[in-house]
């Protein structure tokens, strides 16, 4: 097991990564458990893959689970989804010095984590999250949301859990797609700031995704850290260090809101789109060598990740995608700050990007193979 | 003018009390406005009397106002009101770095905060309260709220306004029912920590009623003062020194509760009202002298708020009206603090109250007269 501590004064908490430790989340979470129960909010799916063993592990300790059943899917993080969470919890008569659970992804994790927010002013959460994107990602550094109709995760709060499970067992149940799109946020972290581990995933790349254990341990955990890093910087985006967690995410939601949101494109093939783009465009620019972005393409591509904005059959043009990009909620006084690669681990954050310019160039994107 | 500064690392900011502030609020908050237009959420009472002046105040300065009006009453603390007002202030194209003002009472601005602390995970607020009790408790100190089906404020986020103005020119509207319930806190802040407060208060409640300029605006700058240093040692009343604030109000929240949350008892009469009960309960725990318990009696009775709980009309025993304690957010591992007093200005926090005996002392309460 990998232990990274995420550090931020008076609120440190530990992000646990290994095999098994839902057979014995009683104990690992013992320290947050203080009633004869805990309430658990859990994804309809990772329930019924996981509730028996985390109940098990629970009632041995005396400790008995209460769940509250998330339907999988975005739309599940709405106000009515939050309104009913939060009015359980109240109902389960949770205080502000209790934790609860929340179990699965990252729809799972960031609704718990806003309805714990906001619950009486704030009470206290465990994350344990059941994909990778979760793992690696949502589940560490306390950003929480809902998605409203003016766009996704436009209303939620900055809320650190006290402790986050990373149980690696839990990827076995994964489909390979979602495995291939939370690799991608694995990816992201050598592309951002980390050569040496852009390389070694080049090696093992397959190793990881065919969950073999140690290969998955090392990446997730080398992830966990990076963030862990990043996040114990600039908790709340303020200083522009954590924005660089968004490389590939501008170019990303143009393409998640033109292909709807939907199962057309995951998240994380969007983010790894995103990051062709921006390295292409970094190129464009004069930033980088054009075997830079050659390499990362091939990293994606290799992933089974999309590498080229042909292939996903939309028919807009550059302007219409751009267009998505103003609904942005990182949009300050009318720019859109664009994380940017002056070469493979050299993410920066660019306030100058022009989006005629960014319109031009993915109209030239659109229209190449 | 008093200027109180609340002392918060990082996130400090002024309170402002005085006559005529609204007549060149685009001055008072002219570092808070960045963009040709700002957003105004307005109790629909608050803008009949004061829309006007503010409005002109801003097209002077060549911004824009816009209104988000909100109706009188608890009724608009909802998870209603919530979604319709961040939608709105998403449409308004309201960003991070933005600020929205609350101009009205507490309704106003916990509503406003809520919003403002979860609209893209936080924007800037500017507090304008409008009623005595806004101006020297709710509008400083940074909590914020809804109301659920479970209780009041039971949804909410400790988030910080950038600056308050609290116009003493507002008061002249309110009615003196509710300008009375506001005094309520102001002698709170005597009662709790400040023996020379509170005789001051002695000689002056009728001027500080009047709306004696200097005695009025003295009143609320203590007041304000007291609030602030309160919050600045314990923003997110972890230590114990917030919930000094608290005095007066559990045994008020029970009262609340009995009279359903109505017109028949306003807040600050209930804790006017709790201030005198936590009083005679440190008596009978031989905590202090009854004559100390009279003076603050005499006190609540002057301002012309109620002072015997014979006086409500209520037709409860006091295990009902404890049963009402049992629901409280402060409630933690199946104690509820209370405040107590070793004497005037001696306000301290009692974890070891048994409620059962709380109970026979309101049982006395209620026989009496």
């Amino acid at each position: 097991m990998a232990v990274i501590d995420v550090e931020l004064a008076g609120r440190e908490y530990e992000v646990r990564v290994g095999p098994g430790l839902l057979y014995d989340i009683a104990g690992e979470a013992s320290a947050f458990i203080r009633k004869g129960y805990v309430c658990i909010v859990a994804d309809e799916n990772a329930r019924k893959s996981w509730g028996e063993t985390v109940a098990r592990s629970l009632q041995n300790a005396g400790v008995e689970p209460r769940w509250f059943d998330v339907p999988s899917g975005e739309a599940s993080k709405s106000w009515e989804s939050l309104a009913k969470l939060t009015d359980w919890l109240l109902e389960q008569g949770v205080e502000r010095g209790d934790h609860v659970v929340a179990l699965g992804g990252g729809v799972v994790g960031d609704l718990t984590g806003f309805a714990c927010a906001i619950l009486k002013r704030g009470c206290g959460f465990v994350q344990v999250p059941t994909t990778l994107l979760a793992q690696v990602d949502s589940s560490v550094g306390g950003k929480t949301a809902i998605n409203t109709a003016a766009g996704k995760n436009l209303i939620g709060a900055f809320h650190q859990p006290s402790l986050v499970l990373a149980d690696l067992d839990t990827l076995s149940t994964l489909p390979s797609r979602e495995l291939r799109a939370g690799y991608a946020e694995v990816l992201k972290y050598g592309v951002l700031g980390d050569r040496d581990f852009f390389e070694w995933l080049e090696d093992r790349a397959y190793a990881v995704l065919a969950l073999q254990r140690q290969s998955l341990e090392e990446a997730v955990a080398q992830s966990v850290a990076a963030k862990a890093r990043i996040v114990a910087e600039d908790e709340r985006e303020t200083t522009g260090a954590r924005a660089l967690l968004n490389l590939g995410h501008t170019f990303g939601h143009a393409l998640e809101a033109e292909t709807g949101f939907s199962d057309r494109l995951l998240h994380g093939e969007a983010v790894a789109l995103g990051m062709v783009l921006a390295a292409r465009y970094s190129v464009r620019r004069g930033l980088m060598g054009a075997d830079e972005a050659e390499r990362i393409t091939r990293a994606v591509d290799a992933a089974g990740l999309p590498a080229e904005i042909s292939a996903l059959g939309i028919t807009c043009n550059g302007a219409e995608l751009t267009a998505h990009m103003l609904h942005d909620k990182k949009m300050d006084a009318g720019m859109l700050p664009f994380i940017l690669l002056r070469g493979i681990g050299q993410a920066f954050l660019d306030r100058e990007v022009h989006l005629g310019d960014v319109a031009a160039f993915l109209d030239e994107q659109l229209q190449a193979h």
